[in-house]
């Protein structure tokens, strides 16, 4: 009983992708949909998630001499008439703030009073108004660099949301950053962007490619966009980070001027790099089988689950009391800058508790019974592969030797996720392969397709748009470490000086 | 030069202690008036003293088993109505969002576009939210106890704001948990009011009363509201966090209903508690003096810093090199949870360095020159008392009793605190000597009166209304730990069972 006969999570990543992802969600209690349009609700063990993401990212900021700070959730309308002017691609769908009070409607029911002579808006980014501040921050050489970040919830009004993934609230970090040359702000751009690769293939263990996107896929008004994409179990691409290099253009949006060391007034030069809660979309969608969510153990909400086994209730209190010391022992001991989170799970629901944790990705659930404690040994089940089969071990050699089997099974995530992402990458080189790479299997199944294709193009944005017409294909990125490789485009023929990465996305 | 003649901060306290205060903030760089009504932006060094509150009060809130999740920031409107229904002091300032797009308007500019069919509310706290995901959580008593805290942006639309003290977005956390049994949660109301103690003094080393609210102060649907009462140096008090007790009532109304052991179906017994970055005012407030912040040391944004001094350009090389040195030995010592942190201000600015520091509350400043040097010495200025002398401490013996001062400036700080109140706290059994007590001393300085009154109250509501009618006094707490003693009520002279805590208050 407790133990399916096939799987935990139907369907299945085959049999509908999409409706796998929902599923899996559920299943592991990491999150769930709002009562308000679009919004979610992140559960304790999503949450805890994110605050091991925050904790790791934010070191990593901090080691760079980056600051945190904190700006208003509302911006005033005209700030954005500002961006609008400036702006192309200019983000409007927004939560407006028109009235300051509830009152009594005539029908006895709250509502809008107060009206506000200028409507505010909730933040889709923190941008306009960092800017201000910076403004008013920097005055001279001195001031910089002025290396700022701000975690914080931001809203955008999205039609079509799906958890983590796109919602109309979610949780992200933006970080800002001013200098005094376009030189140091370019390697700050890229520092960034490394910090970012860091996190998501050190930490969450998704492979990425660093590269930067073409001028139709760069942030409106940055000079330059640098991003990460990874490949998610569809085989689409994932955005999981970027960041920009604005020149001086946002300064002069924004007037943050400063006086040079020759006492010349100049521009500031900025960047800004974001990452999101999307980023746990992209854990689930790279890791998670038919079972469920696999957690890498040094993003894990929790790293061991013991499971206390007993038949008779005066077994009860010697087994648990055997379990608490173990779990005081393992408590005590350090990985990935924390100390080791271990729950223990006395429910009595039988073979539905061990299934319960597989669901959640917990890396490691361990069985103790009379019979182990007889033995001074533990019954051990991983997440990451053959996670049905149980081994025993020595109770003193899995304390020993716990580290090095977190970081085994984070190793093997990692290495799995690369091979998938091999597997589904090609150069394509021909333009009829090309289309036939990403046109999908069969109609029930949209989604499966080739995956990435490292293709040639010539660099005109014609081609470029060709082809996301013709099959919703864009080009991810252009890969920071490419060769030059002379090719043919890929869509027009003409002449190429490297492989550009291909692919649908998210 | 640098070096004030008088005080760094102008108005002194005594001369104007709210006009005092916003210098004070200003003057230290934490936190300024955002360009939207009535919020805050936070900066770097008022941003890192929030982070440490919460990284210590979180981590004191995971012991006691309690787990973070995050819900949204929109609440639909009925949920309020509900609420309104319910609740007589219902707080009816909140941002509304009617509209979710910007549209370019008649006149060019943007305007509100796409109404929503139901408005949505800024949270002004999640409690409705919030009730309604227990609802959904708790079916069996084996969901419970549900311990959940979240930290968060809040919005309550402000009239007359205050930079921490009151502003109409602030940053908060609220936690709320269900119970079995109404014992349980009120030993859980308790629990965490001993966390906020715990947290307000041994950290923010803020001397506090531990109370309960009178019937008409207590938070609106709380069966019993226990607050901590502080005394701020114009003699008001400050709240500086709540636990309520909320019987089933909160329950009723979201409908967090459970099976009971023995299959009966019972509500839930719930709490809430709060704080926020209120606290920040009331640490500025405690502490500060007039030549500006005072950082108690285990929440301080940094401990040290180091002030390389230097006149011949070729000896910059030398001091800059002596002083990261010790700057990596100083950043590998703990203290109160967390690396020392250890700022190097190489600024040529003359002394107005330093006074930037003393301004900002850095407990301890240390300068080092060629001289210092070749004695292996280092030149000592302690921020909490004599912060204008500085002491030459041999480099070693500074090193190893680092954390030893550190100590020693917290418990300074939390004695002299101490030693304020006490000073300003006063028994008072007759009313011509409790009017006296809270009268101002002069019409120019209104906020100088007493202090805190301890004094018989009967328990009637009519005698409170009475004294905060003539004089704008409170009761502040029923003091937890108060001794039974027979006594005449302050007001009507009925007879009184003990004293509570009479102030001004914030």
């Amino acid at each position: 009983m407790g133990k399916p006969q096939k799987n935990a999570i139907s369907p299945t990543r085959v049999e509908d992708y999409p409706e796998w992802y929902q599923q899996v969600i559920k299943a592991s209690d990491m999150a769930e949909r709002a009562p308000v349009r679009g919004c979610m609700v992140i559960k304790p063990w999503g949450y805890a998630l994110w605050e091991n993401i925050v904790a790791q990212m934010d070191r990593m900021f901090k080691a760079t001499g980056v600051k945190n700070a904190y700006f208003p959730l509302f911006i005033p309308i005209n700030f954005l008439e500002q961006e609008a002017e400036h702006v192309e691609g200019f983000a409007k769908e927004c939560a407006v703030v028109t009235h300051h009070r509830l009152e009594k409607g005539p029908e006895g029911g709250l509502v809008p009073g107060g009206p506000l002579t200028d409507p505010l808006v909730v933040r889709p980014t923190s941008e306009t108004i960092i800017g201000d501040s910076f403004s008013k921050w920097v005055s001279s050489y001195r001031d910089l660099p002025l290396l700022i970040n701000q975690w914080a919830n931001v809203v955008r009004w999205e039609m079509r949301t799906r958890i983590f993934l796109r919602t109309s609230e979610f949780l992200w970090q933006e970080g800002h950053t001013a200098h005094a040359t376009d030189t140091e702000a370019i390697e700050r751009t890229h520092m960034m962007l490394k910090v970012y690769t860091r996190m998501v293939q050190d930490y969450l263990a998704i492979p990425v490619i660093e590269g930067r996107k073409t001028a139709a896929e760069r942030f409106p008004g940055a000079v330059d966009t640098l991003c990460i994409e990874a490949m998610m179990q569809d085989r689409k691409a994932l955005q999981a980070g970027t960041s920009h290099f604005l020149g001086q253009n946002f300064a002069k949006a924004s007037g943050i001027r400063f006086q040079t060391e020759k006492e010349a007034e100049d521009f500031a030069w900025t960047t800004s790099w974001g990452t999101s809660t999307r980023m746990i979309g992209g854990l689930i969608m790279t890791h998670g089988d038919d079972d469920g969510v696999i957690m890498p153990p040094r993003v894990a909400p929790a790293h061991v689950v013991l499971l206390p086994i007993y038949r008779k209730p005066e077994e009860r209190e010697q087994v648990m009391a055997y379990v608490s010391e173990l779990a005081d022992t393992l408590r005590k001991i350090r990985y990935a800058d924390r100390d080791l989170v271990v729950e223990i799970d006395d429910r009595d629901i039988g073979g539905a508790r061990g299934w319960d944790w597989i669901k959640k990705g917990i890396p490691l659930r361990v069985e103790i019974g009379p019979r182990d404690m007889a033995k001074d040994s533990v019954f051990v089940g991983r997440r990451d592969h053959g996670h049905r089969e149980k081994t025993a071990m020595p109770r003193e050699a899995f304390i020993s030797g716990l580290t090095d089997i977190l970081d085994e099974i984070q190793d093997h995530l990692f290495q799995r996720a690369c091979r998938f992402r091999d597997d589904n990458t090609r150069k394509v080189d021909d333009r009829e392969e090309f289309y036939a790479w990403f046109t999908p299997k069969s109609v029930e199944k949209p989604e499966i397709h080739g995956g990435f294709a490292l293709s040639p193009w010539c660099g005109d944005a014609a081609c470029e748009a060709t082809i996301k017409e013709d099959l919703n294909v864009t080009i991810r990125c252009i890969p920071l470490d490419r060769e030059e490789e002379k090719g043919k485009c890929i869509c027009c023929g003409k002449p190429s000086n490297g492989r550009v990465v291909f692919a649908k996305a998210y």
